[in-house]
């Protein structure tokens, strides 16, 4: 039930969601799932996938699925940088990126997820006025961020840089990870920056 | 000594300044003035520009000029708002906002010194190039300004959401302003902003 497919062609998506015209939402490093299935379960006329490299973890999302029958949730062990490989041009409504590896050296810049050659990806994925959620505790990738995503020309939607104290509605809103959840017990800030694209001429 | 001008024409600086061909650097707000009279001293091959509006403060900057014969600094009492009045187009190199008043409620926006109507005339009086340095420690006004900025299509060169804590030579070269000072040794972060805007079609 995970997908582990051949990068060389789109899946048919049809064949896996009860109801292909609902909005499509990608979680890029799900983790053992905590957000993407509460969001699962919290918009069921939404269709979800999760990816994640990592086997044991993509198994745990795999088992809350079932638990929770979510059939509006996928899971495929996938790289971020196939995601172009595995969804049609013009199809997501949005992408989610929480607390992703931050990469810290300069020397690796090119993995960080917010890295202008994702964002590329991202944009092909995502249809006109999709947005690009991004959480994080990490103020080096935060700042990185916020300035690799003006630079790439996306249009800011929101942001926060201690999103777990704004108004009531943003934080009751808010799923945590489970890594959010850890850490902004501490008192730590979470950084928040949802935004968009500039429309597409492809 | 303090300017304190007819708003309704353009100062003729060359009768302020030794050297008008100088790169001139202007800072809104300038408070007591710890940040711009540091900073004439350590460049005196640049021209720089105090708006204070408070009586008091702009008094204590004036004190500072005289001692340290900062000849490269004039004092001006005069509101943000009518900085393109009391400049020429494309007349300066940089303009600084350091820890301006975050006004939090909503229907005080059009205050924030990085409100869009603010951000146009900046964009009248920068040179091409021109950089906008924003630093605040209020979590709102930065998370509204890096909005307000990028939604006004600036391209952000720098972002910091704990400048106190970035690289050394970052650090370095950090002046701050007297409330920077007290507000820092607290543990509290900084953040910075410094943002170019699209060249003009004036």
């Amino acid at each position: 039930m995970i997908q582990d497919p051949d990068p060389s062609k789109v899946i048919d998506w049809s064949e896996r969601f009860a109801d292909i015209s609902r909005p499509l939402e990608i979680e890029v490093g799900s983790g053992k799932g905590r957000f993407i299935t509460t969001l699962a379960e919290r918009y069921p006329e939404k269709n979800f996938v999760a990816l994640e490299l990592q086997t044991t973890a993509a198994g745990i999302i795999l088992r809350t699925k079932l638990e929770k029958k979510l059939d509006n949730l996928q899971i495929m062990r996938a790289d971020a940088a196939d995601i172009d490989a595995f969804f049609a041009v013009n199809s997501a409504d949005k992408i989610y990126l929480n607390f992703s590896d931050p990469w810290p050296k300069s020397r690796h810049e090119k993995r960080r997820l917010t890295y202008k050659s994702f964002l590329q990806k991202y944009q092909t994925v995502l249809k006109d006025n999709g947005l690009l959620e991004f959480k994080t505790d990490n103020s080096g990738l935060f700042a990185y961020s916020l300035k690799s995503l003006n630079n790439f020309g996306m249009q800011f939607d929101f942001v926060s840089v201690d999103l777990h104290h704004e108004a009531d509605e943003i934080v009751e809103q808010n799923i945590e990870t489970e890594y959010e959840h850890k850490f902004a017990s501490k008192g730590n800030p979470i950084y928040a920056l949802h935004a968009k694209f500039q429309t597409k001429d492809l």
